[in-house]
């Protein structure tokens, strides 16, 4: 066995079983160790943020790593962007690079680089394998560390000829370290200062605490403390919907976090960080928690979320069925002109029970997630680390790990050209994936910001820079490049008539929304 | 004055006179600053890796520095590949990247990143601006670092508080260290070495001396000493064709280089390095020089290679006249089955003169190579990097650059899904670009890397990462939704057609031959 076949056997010993690839020569021994190996499924991006941006979804449904496979330096600096969003998702992921054989890295070879300098702002842990004989080990060691709670980027680099020596076999699984207990001392302090009459507001972020069970507990003890329950403006993975305790979001503009955090005198944190604005604008705070609220940590990432809100609401009695979740409702056609609200209803009246959203409709999403509120119960992701092209690549990854789940990609335009590739790979390996474009031909929140950060009045040049518009793109022609069927909606009633058919079929689909 | 118009005004008063942009909310200063300052087109790409891809092309081609305006860390991270790319090409760039303001950075928000750890790989000089008063002499020197010989990535990093804070105004242009002159020993020891009666060969990497001019004196010096004269497999840009003096381009597989190499006794290097293989194989070599050969080097990439030749030649005796251009052979339309080589034929008998090609063509682009060296004198550019998808972009920061010129992309359809966005910005600025994508729906060098690296008999799986076909992609589909003119042609007749009249009509074509 080479090094190469050591690795999958090992991946796949260790609970890996999709890797999301785009290789290069460096990689050949790798992608032919695949035909030898059962139990890893391959699935081919024709780019690399596509790979990574799966590999997030993947990991953030599945809730354990999928490899990705990229070469050299820049194949992984191309990945890079996606990287940041999936570490500031804490999601798990083993990022396989294949490097030059180490005895070639001396002499500078064109596709030479520091590849390692790439690899080091998004990885949470880093190694370079130097012989055949440790990839085994190294890469049972990798996944191990993606998977120690709350979850990172593990990137293991495989100079190539570690990959075609001999290796002595796989490596097995090392013990992965769960969520630890969060402390006994926070959980009292906490359940204290829910009885002492101040305002209080809870902010979770926890992956294990956003969901069914862990809202749940933060409803019981809203029920009985009247503390909000907040999240982030953008969260990982959220289940909402019907028969789910919902939360409220907190919004995305400076001025509207402060009004919405004025009155809170105490705020729990339960994995989360003290909210801050997402960019600083002259003259506005970037630090939102009111002056002279306390904050206090209930649990921090690497705890367990959902067993500490649980263990609060027993300490507080609040009611084991105290907790109050959304009633479905499912909205009529609207009546009024088409837009994104409206585009929204309908979203949530045909949304099938356990679907899957991605969601980085920007500025067009306020309505889907509005009326989805009292949608059937779903799963939301939303885009983590502001790098926009997250969306597309995201679903497909989702798609990958749900089978018989239903992925909605809700998508801007703006965000979804930077790797539109993705819709490929979503022909080809046949994913149930609906992508909605939100055609505003414009990078709409830039207009937004331009005006808010004081930048004076936009000349024609400034607003060029903003507008999608010369020429127009078409959406239907690109899936259509790309093997995806296409439609465009420009009325509520075409949207949907197209809408509801993509949720009765299944199978890849994009619906250009013209605003 | 704001920091950021102290910016624009600093980077058109030292000759920046383009910025390939993709902002946000972080830079909406200086997008603004652009409509306050005459001098500056700005021109806006949906992804990032086509900013830098095209700021590549115009460096290249217009020999000063293009800026880019790139969005924090992840937007510079999808840039990096093609930044990768231009490093290896020596191109001057000034990357300016904006960044979270000074006192937002210590926040950790979303999109906080190690900015400069994502710079650090492909950046000859960086530097982070604390305060709007430094903007204008940090760009100043940002500018003169770019395109000190023989040209670099400058990366300047700017916090969107010192683009909105007060400046003084402009910096002045600061001196540029052009070429050194090659030292006069060197230049002694290669003459003394031409006629001591060993086998001589000449490698030409800098980009002086691979012009008209410089490959005047290599001719001089060819045919009065014999010596061959060669380029690498992958060069920045080299001036070809009619009236040219021809060079022998080492060819990319080890085995290849081994064999073209094997009678040389000196080797001469004028800016370049010498020869090893692209990838390292299972028991192949990656030094290529034969063994006891001599290497001397005339210059080196930061002195002037064009000088030392024309010395050079000079100390032999070489007439004046002495070199032998190529002549202009225009090929029939050929007969035979259509492929990669009648394509190339095609392309040589209506390729008009001072045409800029970008070659991307990988394992399509052999014939063109074959061909074009008797069309009409043309620069041609190639992948310096290895890292794929630089042709589209490459090809549209050229037509920036030379609004007179006829450009060609010869581009693989592998590589062309990296960047396809480029096709949006050319139809954009109406760019004079034909592009042509050899739609083999493969990564046919994988197929041929896989046999060669030692791999064995690949099973369906691992072939399957290398195949293109399901779904099959339609780029006359994909262009159109990017507003750019396209068809297909499927026969040596057709594709002349199509070919004669894109060379004869201006703005954005694409032509998808189906191999």
């Amino acid at each position: 066995m080479n090094g190469a076949e050591s690795l999958v056997r090992t991946l796949v010993d260790s609970g890996v079983e999709v890797c999301f690839s785009n290789p290069g020569t460096s990689e050949m021994h790798f992608v032919a160790a695949l035909d030898k190996v059962d139990g890893m499924r391959a699935v081919l991006a024709l780019f690399e943020g596509v790979a990574t941006g799966a590999a997030d979804g993947y990991g953030r449904i599945a809730g354990k790593p999928a490899a990705t496979l990229l070469h050299l330096g820049p194949g992984l600096a191309n990945g890079l962007a996606n990287l940041h969003n999936a570490r500031r998702a804490s999601t798990p992921i083993v990022n396989i690079v294949g490097d030059h054989a180490t005895y070639h890295a001396q002499y500078d070879a064109p596709l030479t680089s520091d590849l390692v300098g790439f690899a080091r702002p998004v990885s949470g842990w880093i190694h370079s394998s130097v012989s055949a004989g440790t990839v085994a080990s190294d890469a049972a060691r990798a996944v191990q560390a993606a998977r120690n709670a709350p979850g990172q980027i593990a990137t293991l680099v495989l100079p190539a000829d570690t990959a075609w020596n001999d290796a002595e076999g796989a490596a097995p699984a090392l013990p992965v370290l769960g969520p630890a207990p969060a402390s006994s001392r926070a959980i009292g302090d906490v359940a204290k200062a829910l009885r002492n009459g101040k305002r209080t507001a809870i902010l979770i972020r926890d992956a294990g605490a956003l969901t069914r069970e862990g809202l749940e507990s933060a409803g019981r003890i809203a029920a009985k403390s009247k503390a909000r329950i907040l999240c982030d403006t953008f969260t990982p993975k959220i289940t909402r919907g019907a028969g789910v305790v919902a939360l409220e979001r907190i919004p995305y503009f400076a001025e509207q976090i402060v009004e919405f955090l004025k009155d809170v005198e105490q705020l729990v944190l339960v994995g989360a960080k003290p909210p801050v604005t997402f960019f600083a604008y002259p003259g506005k705070p970037s630090w939102c928690t009111p002056e002279g609220a306390q904050i206090l940590y209930l649990s921090h990432p690497h705890e367990d979320g959902r067993g500490a809100l649980a263990a609060v609401a027993d300490a507080i009695g609040a009611p084991k069925d105290g907790a109050t979740p959304m009633a479905l409702k499912r909205p009529d056609i609207p009546t009024e002109a088409f837009n994104a609200y409206t585009v929204g209803q309908i979203i949530a009246r045909f949304l099938p029970e356990g679907a899957i959203i991605s969601d980085e409709a920007a500025t067009s999403g306020a309505g889907a997630a509005m009326f989805t509120a009292n949608a059937p119960w779903h799963d939301h992701m939303s885009l983590t680390g502001g790098a926009i092209g997250q969306g597309v690549p995201l679903a497909m990854g989702a798609a990958v790990a749900a089978p018989g789940r239903k992925v909605l990609a809700l998508q801007g335009d703006g965000g979804g050209m930077y790797t539109l590739q993705a819709l490929w790979t979503q022909a080809r390996e046949k994913l149930d994936v609906t992508t909605i474009i939100f055609a505003n031909r414009s990078y709409a929140i830039l207009n937004i910001e331009l005006a808010r950060v004081g930048a004076g009045n936009p000349g024609p040049k400034t607003l060029s820079m903003l507008d999608l518009h010369n020429p127009e793109l078409n959406w239907v022609s690109l899936a259509n490049g790309m093997g995806v069927e296409a439609s465009r909606a420009t009325s509520n009633a075409e949207f949907a008539a197209q809408f509801e058919s993509a949720m009765h079929a299944r199978g890849p689909r994009l619906i250009e929304v013209m605003l």
